[in-house]
């Protein structure tokens, strides 16, 4: 006998899980709080729901229709927040276009996404009309700015964004439609091969937004996050949905704070003036924010920041935990929309011992709620929960991309045997903490034994006078592979620290039984800085093929 | 052009919403959690899962098929959890039976439901003998008990459940099935004619335990659930899912106390040897917990307190206040899974004045994550949200019964135009608050005024001397209807409150303006009790049919 399915009664609303059901909390709950753009504008929920109505109207008039894809070049704005909603609510595809990519590849993904209209950022125009000739399928171009006076071009804009708006009508109806209509499409940053899209549906958005809120909501005190709360991001909201925070934070109908263009003076001056408390970056912003000029005079102490995007070295959540930061990793990728987990400390782990807490802290933390994770040997088979063995992490959950776009051989290579492929290498405990070693491409195997490029860095950080260390493998005749070690000195430091001082800081850690001595570098080279991907990680695709 | 419906790659796990996906995070977080039963057992979250597994292993191999429907008569316990769990994850039926019903009713709902097996407690052995007859469908009868040896009986009973446990597996695998499929099943409890039967998917469950988690991991401290919170039920686990705290409770991880049959003796001595922080129920179990003998010597003040089902009369929450309970309301019904809304205080309504926050915390509260929550007049148009304007609550949300079993002319009456009736009348105000004013079959239609049948009951519990109050619409010749009081006075007030007394209590709060004149009762009536329900409110339909 199969499973009885419940037939609805005609008149039954059947709710599909659309993002527009997200905004009925907060226009209840908190139509007068405010959502503020660096110091230039400040807007009630109850605005941000009009324009929403007008941009959708706005953008239909000038023939956007449900299933057109809408890609966007703007800073982290409220127009940016508008279009989160509108774009999607409308039926059309919002691609989140990632404007740190070299302009050739910014062309790919547009041509790659099939989209039709563009909404720009004036800062963007010269990239804009440099790629136009390339991107046939797009008619419509509609520029955003907050000049006085729109810049002067000859490119054929079609409107201005903000005329748009007073040209649409508040009161644009949303329809329903299918809950697995696509809702967003960006590309992954390609740290292998060119990038590939990935998309989501409203389904898929409406339940990653509800499971952060769960994270982030049964964690006693640290890192909570609550509606009281002051969001601001510090992700690029082409990145991921902003790490899926702006439609959270709109759900919970909390203050939202925008920087546009980021530069640590912008944040710091944000978070003093707003009173920001929750916010969350790669290691590489968070290093910014700390070391900017003037930074230890702002009072950091009520900050919630979650880390992502690569490990958060044990110096750098140090130097943050000092500041009075309640700082702790996540993990997730471009796949996965993308919380698979956060490292909320359990409380018997809090508090009793300062390195003890740092250590768990900077895991990627214990699966999210309905997160299905595994750490799995070569034959899908888990691995023990001991903290020692490692495997790859491999994943289920309600909101990870079901394909690449015109990517049909990628996609099933990423969910062979019915589970997600992260790709990255990993072990868990027994409380299900999770801990990155490293990304299966970035492993040294050397001799028959894996060598974390992860652990490897955050030892040699761990040395006074280092600022960044990266480690890839390099090809070698006798181990097959061995660590190279490229590191970062402060200031002053680079008569004092050499390469023995490295091996000799590392073989002390071999000493306490922390790392392998087979891991003990005796390629070490000195840089200036390490180069970064578009998403400010430690860009090893380029250390790797020697481009430094 | 149509919206574009995301194709999944072959491999991809679709991820249906199933009731199995819930037990993903307490597995990997705390599987040493304890399970409590009373001061008789306490077991693990890992054993609680191997029991799942043994409970529906064992069912199978007594022919348990997926689609039957699995009735269960029982006290609030750690083997109703396990059924709550086990029955639907094997693609079965788990009708919650209300043991509270005369024997005809409860008949009725299990004939209504076509269960074929039955699950019973040894308490209900000879109801089940009295009713097996009657219940032609049924073909399997499970016992449980937890006394030394079982009752003595010539009851075909095909097993005892921890006999069927012990022959199970701990690994049944549980299947993938359809997330419209039928979970849950139970039946209104008949305020207004013979019992209706609501019924719930898989997906209707996961999303209404994510949405409380949301509703209750948002607020800031007050009211807030969270993983280190101990949960005990204090409303029937027959009764709408135990406000869906089962669920939510388990998705967190937290430790569960059952309390088996209810009183209030073991509801204190678990509250204090358990250090209970979470729970919920109607008032009159609140009034029960509050006066029960030696209640005065349990440190109530680490409990927050969801109060439903009934309004919760300002006297009553004042009281509870007094003890340093957390109370507050919260809305919603058998046909809504069961949250519509919750009692949050905003934080600007928080500790001013405790008279103001009291007037808030008693209210149904403000519509929940993802529920559309409208107050229409009978066009369907929006009342003004000015606290003072009433009309109905309809509303749509994820998780609202679809229809009515074997009903369709009241499922469509419950749908009309596209939401759910509620049949309450409410006010609204400009933060959100919804006031229920009554039940639109009790509001008292007087000369062309609506008297609100809630606000004269409370206004009169106001008076000291005064337990518990009712009122009633009574047909009058000249004004259409008008209220008829029952009034139940504490011990040794007979001889100092009359009916006049009620009047000019009454009067006063006319000349405050607080409500109006016409609502003064001519008819009042003193009486030892009220009636209740079998879910503890009380029974208005038994005082307005004269059965007092």
């Amino acid at each position: 006998m199969p499973v009885k399915v419940i037939a609805p009664t005609p008149s039954a609303y059947p709710y599909p899980l659309l993002i527009k059901h997200l905004l009925h909390t907060p226009m209840t709950r908190s139509p007068d709080q405010e959502i503020v753009y660096r110091d230039l504008r400040r807007r009630t929920y109850r605005e941000f729901r009009e324009r929403i109505g007008r941009l959708a109207s706005g953008l239909t008039q000038i023939g956007v229709e449900p299933g057109d894809v809408v890609a966007i070049l703007e800073w982290d704005s409220d127009r940016y927040h508008e279009c989160y909603f509108a774009v999607p609510m409308m039926g059309a595809v919002m691609q989140t276009v990632n404007v740190s990519l070299t302009p050739e590849d910014i062309a790919f993904t547009m041509i790659d996404s099939g989209a039709t209209t563009v909404l720009f950022n004036a800062d963007f125009l010269p990239l804009v009309e440099k790629l136009a000739p390339y991107l046939k399928a797009v008619k419509t171009w509609v520029l955003m700015h907050d000049r006085p006076e729109p810049p002067k071009t000859d490119f054929p804009v079609k409107a201005e964004y903000e005329a748009l708006l007073s040209v649409g009508s508040p009161y644009f109806p949303f329809p329903d439609f299918d809950e697995n209509a696509c809702a967003t499409l960006f590309h992954t940053t390609g740290t292998t091969g060119r990038p590939k899209a990935v998309h989501f549906s409203h389904r898929q958005i409406v339940l990653h937004t509800m499971a952060v809120l769960v994270e982030y909501g049964l964690t006693p005190e640290h890192g909570r996050f609550h509606r009281d709360d002051v969001y601001m991001p510090m992700t690029p909201m082409f990145h991921v949905h902003a790490w899926g925070a702006p439609y959270t934070a709109t759900l919970s109908g909390c203050k939202i704070v925008f920087p546009g263009r980021y530069s640590p003076e912008i944040f710091l001056k944000l978070i003093e003036a707003e009173k920001v408390t929750w916010t969350h970056g790669v290691p590489t912003i968070l290093q910014m924010l700390l070391s900017a000029p003037g930074s230890d005079k702002v009072d950091l102490s009520r900050l919630k920041m979650v880390v992502g995007g690569s490990s958060l070295p044990p110096s750098l959540a140090r130097a943050a935990m000092a500041r009075g930061i309640d700082i702790f990793g996540g993990y997730g990728m471009s796949e996965t929309a993308p919380m698979l987990t956060g490292a909320h400390i359990k409380t018997k782990h809090l508090g009793r011992d300062v390195e003890q807490e740092l250590s768990r802290r900077i895991t990627a933390g214990i699966a999210a709620p309905l997160v299905d994770l595994r750490v799995v040997d070569t034959n899908m088979a888990d691995v023990p929960h001991d903290g020692e063995a490692v495997g790859e992490i491999v994943v289920r959950a309600p909101w990870l991309t079901m394909s690449y776009l015109n990517n049909p051989e990628a996609s099933e290579v990423l969910w062979g045997g019915g589970y997600l492929h992260t790709g990255d290498v990993a072990s868990i405990d027994a409380d299900g903490y999770v801990r990155i070693a490293d990304r299966l491409k970035d492993i040294v195997k050397s001799g028959g034994e894996w060598i974390s490029s992860i652990a490897l860095e955050n030892i040699i950080m761990e040395k006074p006078g280092v600022r960044r260390a990266a480690v890839v493998p390099i090809e070698d005749v006798k181990w097959g592979e061995r660590p190279l070690a490229l590191v970062v000195l402060e200031p002053g430091q680079a008569d004092k620290i050499d390469a023995d001082a490295i091996r000799l800081h590392v073989a002390s850690y071999v000493e306490r039984g922390l790392i392998s001595k087979i891991a003990i570098p005796e390629n070490v080279r000195f840089v200036t800085e390490l180069p970064l991907t578009s998403v400010g990680k430690v860009d090893k695709k380029k250390i790797r093929a020697g481009n430094l």
